[in-house]
């Protein structure tokens, strides 16, 4: 995920995401018209300065050699092999997908809770959250001419449903929002169908998030917007889309890229297209749900903290594995691998898994508002949401000097050949605390199909590897207990 | 598609999927006797003796270089560029999928017999030929244990309906017809489910052909079986399957790679697994349908034929785009190509849209019954049925002899790289004819992801490219052209 800031090429499509409750607008506005002005992000300045000299702390860091093989060995190649699989499967293949709002998502959270402290995590709790609540309820698009097709849909999240029986009207299809403004005059009580390419997540997910509005400026009863993905074999992909106050509200879903095609080759011989949409789907008041806890308390210094986190919550499609299951369960291994080799920090690691990220950071955001104060013992913040598929390293967001330290850390993964360090950590859920200064680490990995998957029926434990999910633990376990145990905090 | 002759390496699947009728079944159980037996096909026969020395036909061959050139420009570079491709889109966009007995199946033989006489083609007409009619219906699986999930299925061709109200049934989940048989004491009563590992379409296919007769012999109520595919995106694949005379007859449909790997891991955890299957499908008597024709008439010999073909029918899913709308297009358009260069060859240039391939290839069947007696005068059988993707050359069976012209003939193709001339043909619809010793050819492309979307709603026209299909055609006209002018016809 992650549309992409010009100057510093940080991705933060969560970002264009996070336009829910009336704060997250402000943040996400903030980091638009960062995006927009080609502004680097508040990663991108220069570094602050730092006590101990570099050359010591390197030296600290090679220091961990051993233990970093000892976290390796356990994960990859031991006792712990294939746990983060194993745990993922069976944590989703009980529960299923996990909505906000949703009984699947509270389930999900009292599996995990119930987990963590079975397996005798430390300060196991729950902190509360008010989350969304859209339900997609029944949904059906039918067309009817030029002749009767079905077309597999997926409502977008926020989205309001049709009158009952349906919206039945002539289509409009365009490639870009160029083109909708051009033939603003043909959309009045249209359907506008968007088949605009595939670029990038972060380019082409402006369509879903902001397609339903700008049909709406000019007219349009509703939108249905080809899924953002590169490849599709007739599979719809769901996602948040934003109203815009002051702008009716229509009912919007995605359509597959086939279907999507097929209307532009239609359109092209000038055939009039009509479709019969019908969508059940409702924002219902906002409702309960928890971030979920657990720690290795620090030794020696238990009020800082290394974060280490993934979200809990999912589409209400499929079983949500690979967003975010995956990066969930091996925030929650790492922290079983560690006490499984007895290794307590100086600092507290503390696991959070997120609830209601998909609407927009909400858990996370909630979170940050809570323990702001506290920020200056915020050593590191962590996500993996990009899936847990071949791990080549981290994306690291903070200042050169802890990117130095961050870099010697690598090394100790070379064993894996896991040393890469990339520039900027992306992740919808430690993004306030990266823009306040916190460095911020994520989960880099071979992610080429990860849209293929994204969002859609196809995120299933298929899509995950054993030996993948192993490496990614190790890696994940490795960098959070080195930073938590070297003498200093990283400097900002 | 095909399984293989272990000797000759021929794939012949769709000789497993021949078994609807009886004289089929007699085929199809000699060519499944052959694979088992390891046994060579009438393709891998020693050659016979010919007239014209090679040295003089290679010399022949050679001066069609300049003609070669002139098909390839019109068809890559020249005013027939992505024609291929628009004629496909427009019937597949118009039609939509064609299944045999459909009414869709007869518009779509009105409008190739329509589009056929416009284009001012000869001897334009069609055949009648009494085919199979399988009705899906509505159809819906759920599991109901360990949890609530909506599995995605399509009911397998000629597979009996459930009784209204469905079925619900515990679940058993095997790997492989061994397992089944192992365990055939816990299968009274229970829905079979497959979740064998895809090897190669011809290997695995024979769970989708036989899973519902090999579960329903030790007692098993219904059976699904794991899509034939090395890739999914949740998404079920169809396709023909075999009841065995004197053994019960139970629904049979195919899940998810996906939802049957999951229902594996379920059963390892001791889980039990129940499942709610409904399906309204019928088998209707036979319906009317036709075989649909063209040709260029031969100005020397209009007796003998070299026949180019593909299937108008498909599965009543998607579009039928790949399987086989591209195959029989470029069929149509090779003529198309050599009727605007004002080429008639020698012999005739006859194109055959084949009905029903897709029931065990019923259309070419009655065709060869009906047309045999004139089998000396069938000079090359040709057919595409693997997908028009990227050509790569043709694959052909006939003799040594044949074999040697047909790599002369190839190399005219050197100025778009498609000269490979492979082992064996294949073409469920050409097989009657090559197991007779006729020549046959059929297209070979880069088809790496051809069963991703075989006989699903993936098959669209999304999986089409014109610049492939120009080619496609290209080669097709090229071959069909200079075999059926050449002085002699191909030795057998």
């Amino acid at each position: 995920m992650g549309s992409i800031c010009r100057s510093c090429n940080q991705k933060d499509t969560e970002m264009i995401e996070n336009r829910g409750a009336t704060w997250r607008s402000v943040v996400s506005l903030a980091v638009l018209l960062c995006i927009m002005a080609q502004l680097p992000h508040s990663c991108c300045r220069p570094p602050s300065s730092h006590g101990k000299p570099f050359r010591d702390i390197a030296e600290e860091v090679a220091g961990y050699k051993n233990v970093a093989k000892k976290i390796i060995d356990l994960a990859v190649y031991g006792k712990a092999q294939n746990r983060s699989y194993e745990k993922l499967a069976a944590f989703t293949d009980t529960i299923g997908n996990r909505m906000s709002g949703s009984q699947n998502l509270e389930l999900a959270i009292k599996y995990m809770y119930n987990a963590l402290r079975q397996e005798g995590l430390e300060n196991v709790h729950l902190e509360p959250v008010k989350v969304p609540f859209w339900v997609r309820g029944e949904e059906r698009a039918e067309m009817l001419q030029p002749r009767n097709h079905t077309l597999a849909i997926l409502g977008l999240g926020s989205s309001i449903g049709t009158p009952k029986g349906g919206i039945e009207a002539e289509v409009l299809v365009v490639e870009s929002f160029e083109e909708l403004k051009r033939r603003a005059a043909e959309a009045k009580g249209k359907i506008i169908v968007y088949n605009q390419p595939f670029v990038s997540y972060g380019e082409t997910v402006q369509y879903r998030a902001f397609g339903a509005t700008e049909a709406a400026k000019i007219g349009a009863v509703a939108s249905l917007i080809r899924s953002i993905t590169p490849f599709s074999i007739n599979n719809p992909h769901t996602g948040w889309q934003d109203y815009q106050e002051g702008v009716p509200k229509i009912p919007t879903a995605c359509l597959t890229v086939e279907d999507a095609q097929m209307m532009t080759r239609m359109a092209q011989r000038g055939q009039k297209i009509v479709i019969r949409l019908s969508m059940e789907a409702r924002n219902l008041p906002d409702a309960d749900s928890f971030n979920t806890v657990a720690e290795i308390t620090g030794r020696e210094h238990p009020e800082q903290v290394v974060l280490i986190s993934g979200h809990l919550d999912s589409w209400d499609v499929a079983q949500g594995a690979m967003d975010d299951g995956g990066g969930a369960v091996i925030s929650w291994e790492a922290l079983s691998l560690l006490r499984d080799l007895g290794l307590r920090p100086r600092r507290t690691l503390r696991t959070v898994l997120w609830t209601a990220e998909e609407q927009g950071g909400v858990g996370a955001a909630q979170y940050y508002q809570l323990h702001k104060v506290n920020i200056s013992n915020f050593d590191l913040v962590m996500e993996s949401d990009m899936g847990t598929f071949r791990p080549l390293g981290i994306q690291f967001s903070g200042t050169q000097q802890a990117r130095a330290i961050m870099r010697e850390v690598m090394k100790l993964l070379q064993p894996i050949n896991t040393t890469a360090l990339e520039e900027h950590s992306e992740g919808t859920d430690i993004n306030p605390w990266m823009e306040a200064g916190v460095p911020g680490a994520s989960l880099h990995t071979k992610d080429r199909k990860y849209f293929w998957f994204h969002h859609s029926n196809g995120d299933t434990m298929s899509v995950q590897e054993p030996t993948e999910m192993n490496l990614c633990a190790a890696v994940w376990a490795t960098v959070a207990y080195v930073i938590a145990d070297l003498e200093e905090m990283l400097p900002r």
